[in-house]
């Protein structure tokens, strides 16, 4: 099966474990080579990430678990690319 | 005949297959090197994606059936390239 | 005379035959490397798309009748692109 | 004396000769490597295009001739590079 | 564990030590490869500042009190990168 | 003494000399490598432009003189590169 | 102790000494490679230019000193860059 290269979450999370533990915790996982979080909003008891993965085969459901036993919840999965080659989506006058 | 390098669809599907699935099949077609599914938007029951197949040899029959089998329905094909080589659309005065 | 490299129309045309296969029917012309089509609008009997063909020397004539030939009409020819080497439009302070 | 490199010319013609037919005579003079020309406007009598020719040394009054035996009119030259490199403009806190 | 390769921090700090004092701090720690320092406004008594650390392998336990030393304060952690690679975070349609 | 690597202006001048006149004879300049003039605006006796000037060592008081000489008036001196080599400026929260 | 390679400052000046003259006696010093002065706004008494000084071990006291002999004003250091290499600031979602 097509091997999985990069996956984009919406993610809701309490602040412990932070970002460096979380994202660290993504790195670690086999087929993962980098891990992007980045803050989109927080407030006292949450904050809301994005949270990318590149690599050269994703585990997607081991990404689930770990983000789901640090407490947090995937809002939507919002961008995935899959193949033999990393390909961009292409603009369009509908965008 | 010439190649089918890249096509866009606009396409409505249920939450199952996953994206992840659904990108999966069509990164494992003949002719097919990747593919960036991005979601534009969802509610309870359905989601609308924007999909981007990029290869050598595309055969959109088939992406067509992939769609279809898993309950997608394509709302529209905004963006194809045919060729020898993979051209970018131009800007214009009008765009 | 000098080559023509990149030509960029504005045509109306029925949905069949669709985009994939106008494409292909222009691809195929000698002169031609690659075409885009995007869409740029759609109502329930036409849609309105935006060509871009590029290659090292494009016969405009036939490109015109292939676009006639399949009930498509030229609303403009939006960029025309000529020479021994293709150049980009200089962006200036009237744009 | 330096050679002109580019040369951006807002032009308003009638529609024939059309723009393919205009930028090959253009392309076609010694000195140039190639001419764009994209339309900005037209209604039915006129068209309002803007033409970029670059090449390494551009005689400006044959650009000129061509554009006026053509029925052209230029109503600004908008910008031109000359020199032994074909430099770009900078960007100011002016623009 | 995975390493931590950039890190974006979001500072309220006082006028003293200023920004070139501090970056240099961070910049002679090790595993860290080079610091900016952005300005985003300022008043009589402090300066709220973007902090941008890259590196190898950046301890963001040493980062954290050199900023807390020179009395500076992190309202936020608004990006993390960690991996065998940088990667940047991809552009979705939820931005 | 540092090298004047790039040098832009905002003029106005009468129509006559035109700006592939005035141009070339700036790029005549020795330590001057291209020159780019892009209107910015015209009326029927005079034409306000941008002029970027770029070249190994640039020798402003001749850039002067040719503009005045040819009946030209210097606005402003809108940026200035100065050095070993050309950088360029960096972007910061406060543009 | 790390090399400050990139200063930006917004300074306020009078007309004399020019952009060109305090540019040139800011990339003469030593660990200076280049400088960029770009106009922000101006009226009959002063200007409000905005320096960028790149280099691989600037002195920041010599660029103070130097800018205040001129009888410019610093009111912003709006950025910084020091280390081994010169970092770009990341984009983050709270720009």
């Amino acid at each position: 099966m097509a091997n999985l290269r990069r996956v984009v979450l919406d993610v809701l999370k309490p602040h412990l474990p932070n970002v460096i533990e979380l994202s660290s915790q993504l790195a670690d996982l086999a087929g993962v080579d980098g891990v992007d979080i980045s803050l989109i909003e927080m407030d006292q008891k949450v904050e809301n990430v994005k949270i990318t993965c590149e690599g050269d085969s994703i585990d997607y459901e081991k990404v689930e678990q770990i983000i789901k036993k640090s407490g947090g919840s995937i809002h939507s999965l919002d961008k995935v690319s899959v193949g033999t080659s990393l390909i961009e989506e292409a603009i369009t006058h509908q965008d």
